[in-house]
């Protein structure tokens, strides 16, 4: 049965690093800001990529409909740290015009910095939990957006408190604790 | 006169920083693997782009005419640094099969590394001498080839020795030479 031969014969499956990013705006239902995103869908990408978020869907990936938005807001790369077998990832404010706070770092035009495991990014009234999930692959990634009901900077918001820092080192109450940060 | 007005009340122009890079192949004659490359002409780019180089010309936008270097063989990205005025560039190796070397450091499949103002970088048996000179515009620089007839790594190549670590932090003889580095 050539089928199930296929089946049997393909290689192993990789897991995929899952980057999570959990979305919050005050004015999200009445603006309807984040209508282009699709929630839970879980994307495919390629580590080739640089993503972009921003006004612009010519520019960028994944879009907020609000003229308050940079045409590029922000971008986001996966690489390899040189100590590490896992993907992570870069991120860099290309807004002229609005700072991107990651944790407590303030981030202008043009500035980068490598993200930790769970942080909480931050411009204008634009709320994001970003979280990463371990996986093997690392020609592969995949993306997941979450729209949060409430401010993110609340405590316990998903049963566990972001530090006042916006950082967090600890582990996340999943089978992969171990190896996630 | 409106065509004078328009000169005389235009922006005053920035200057771009200039990212230069002198190639050199042992077989660059025989081969022609630099071919796409267009030497000396000044090429303006955005720096919301990230550059990357190649074999393939759809996913590069500069490539190299050889079936030994990867469909995307690394990229490069402008940024600012958190305490300084100009734009600096950071390399990625997007090779899963060929090393990059920058200076010294080893860069393994999606490792990266912020570049000092003057370095070689090297793969297979590809050479670069990767030089940056300081312009004022941040939101865009442009590139510049030059071809090396001889190898990168002999001493005093272009009147100036690049240290054994292929790193160099001394200034270059030019006017610039304060805010080079």
């Amino acid at each position: 049965m050539p089928a199930m031969s296929g089946f049997e014969d393909a290689d192993t499956e990789e897991t995929l690093t899952c980057f999570q990013v959990t979305v919050y705006h005050p004015n999200q239902e009445q603006n309807q800001v984040f209508q282009m995103l699709r929630f839970f869908n879980r994307e495919r990408l390629s580590s080739m990529e640089v993503i972009k978020f921003g006004r612009s869907p010519n520019l960028c990936h994944y879009t907020f409909r609000d003229k308050q938005v940079s045409r590029v807001q922000f971008s986001l790369q996966p690489f390899k740290q040189f100590n590490s077998p896992v993907l992570s990832f870069e991120i860099k404010n290309l807004s002229k015009k609005t700072s991107l706070l990651v944790g407590n770092m303030e981030l202008g035009y043009l500035n980068k910095m490598d993200l930790p495991g769970r942080c909480i990014v931050r411009f204008g009234e634009y709320q994001f939990l970003m979280e990463k999930e371990d996986g093997e692959s690392l020609e592969y990634f995949e993306t997941r957006f979450v729209l949060a009901s409430r401010s993110l900077l609340e405590e316990r918001h998903y049963g566990k408190p972001v530090p006042e820092n916006g950082f967090s080192s600890s582990t996340l109450p999943t089978e992969m604790d171990e190896n996630e940060y």
